[in-house]
């Protein structure tokens, strides 16, 4: 599946490094796309696409790798000075540090467009799925309830925790269970709620590594939430109260996979990740 | 014509400020948005929409609305510190100054993102026209040739100027006249040329009124080329020169309109363009 998802990142890339494009930005698309994470969104897409028999495999590539672009594009951006000011993302030099700012504020802008042109290729022969897939992405990352909502909500005096949690990391992880089964050409309804599920347990989870690791360990720079006065759930409910939110939340993940033919494998992955997800030394008490 | 562009702005906006919406980054996408600017691209959508029958107003509607929101993403972008760094647009403060560097990064983001929801829903009736028109948004929008191609081509040591100005400016261009075309339903390869010639024509007169008109004139800084050591066809030719080149690229655009039912209707909407184009010290000559 990873090998999957570095294969469709490549070609959907490959395109716009065309002759005719300027060089340096196109190097500043490849820094910030490769090598990726943890590429678990996608791998979420992908999994559930599989789980609803994945009957058109290159617009499952599609929609996962049009949700990863996204998440890059964010994270550029949330690296910039004006936003997170950060040195360091997986264990190299941000987009703006290597590269400059106005190109590190274009790769962002080009990495959104190619997440639609993507997704819109992917369902050249399916084309009566292309639409709710592109309001789906949209849905995720746009306003009034996606990435950038999210990040708007950092701008405001007083926020919603758990609305701003959801805007900001849940919906891309609800776009990963809805467009693999969109993909596939399932109702991506009753695979919210999984999303939903994986996000939030994604963000505390978040807050948490940022609260406990150090910068050696993450490959960014640990301690933004206070640094930012960001809320988090660790500022809002101590080391403890997070790790028990943590397992609450990935308690019910699992049984709201909705009944399919790939329930148990995909109920695996979701139990690998959770385990992935919990810090070490609170791994004795995972789901 | 402009009428019906602003209505359907005024609602493609409603929906991004929902009821759960950040309130800041929704009155900044409103201050990026309205009041607006001539709307010369959704207007040259909209007159060869009408051009090629029109037969869905709503899809064409759409397109032109899209168009135009990705022109207002590229202002909002293209004003921050690390480009122009320009305190006033459209005789008002620009996003970031109004706002902040953060909320008009993010809404230029999402302005880029409603776009591409707004030809989505706009092509819910006809969805067999929704993969071109993406397809033709993103090219004139990302890499390796649209907005953000020409934008990264301000970054390297060596330009091509009629590749630089064809990507930052004249695919929009493009995309308006092919978008037009397409959401009615005709072939847009046909209108590629009238678009991207009343696009180079848009460039080189945007070059003469940064360096012939002043601040309060322009309603933003004047002088920018210059300051900013940026490619322009003044630089490259003087104004005698910009202006002679202007005329030429003119003279072709109306004979370049293909032949179709409001061919008469649409050449009037160009000539009067042209006029508005020329710097009025030199209209005697205008085509």
């Amino acid at each position: 599946m990873q090998e999957r998802i570095e294969i469709a990142l490549k070609e959907a890339l490959a395109g716009t490094a065309a002759r005719g494009a300027p060089p340096k930005l196109s190097a500043a698309l490849q820094h910030a796309v490769f090598p990726g994470g943890a590429r678990v969104r996608p791998q979420l897409a992908l999994a559930v696409a599989a789980a609803c028999g994945d009957d058109c495999p290159a617009l499952s590539d599609a929609a996962a790798i049009a949700i990863e672009l996204m998440h890059c594009a964010s994270l550029v951006h949330d690296d910039l000075p004006c936003f997170d000011d950060a040195d360091l993302r997986r264990g190299k030099p941000t987009v703006h540090k290597a590269f400059s700012e106005p190109l590190a504020l274009l790769a962002g802008d080009a990495l959104i467009i190619l997440a639609f042109e993507t997704l819109t290729r992917g369902a050249a022969t399916r084309p009566e799925r292309a639409g709710p897939l592109v309001l789906g992405l949209a849905a995720a990352t746009g306003m009034p309830g996606g990435i950038c909502a999210g990040q708007g909500w950092e701008s405001e005096a007083e926020v919603d925790l758990a609305a701003y949690h959801m805007a900001k990391t849940g919906a891309l992880f609800v776009a990963a269970t809805a467009l693999g089964a969109a993909a596939a050409g399932a109702d991506p309804e009753p695979w919210h709620e999984l999303g939903a599920r994986i996000g939030a347990a994604f963000q505390v989870a978040d807050d948490l590594r940022d609260a406990l690791l150090t910068e050696a360990e993450l490959g960014k720079p640990a301690g933004q939430d206070d640094a930012h006065m960001r809320p988090s759930a660790v500022r809002e409910l101590g080391i403890e109260g997070a790790v028990k939110q943590l397992h609450d939340i990935l308690g019910g993940a699992i049984s709201s996979i909705p009944s399919c033919p790939g329930e148990a494998a995909l109920a695996k992955i979701v139990s690998a990740q959770a385990q992935r997800l919990t810090p070490v030394q609170f791994r004795h008490a995972a789901v």
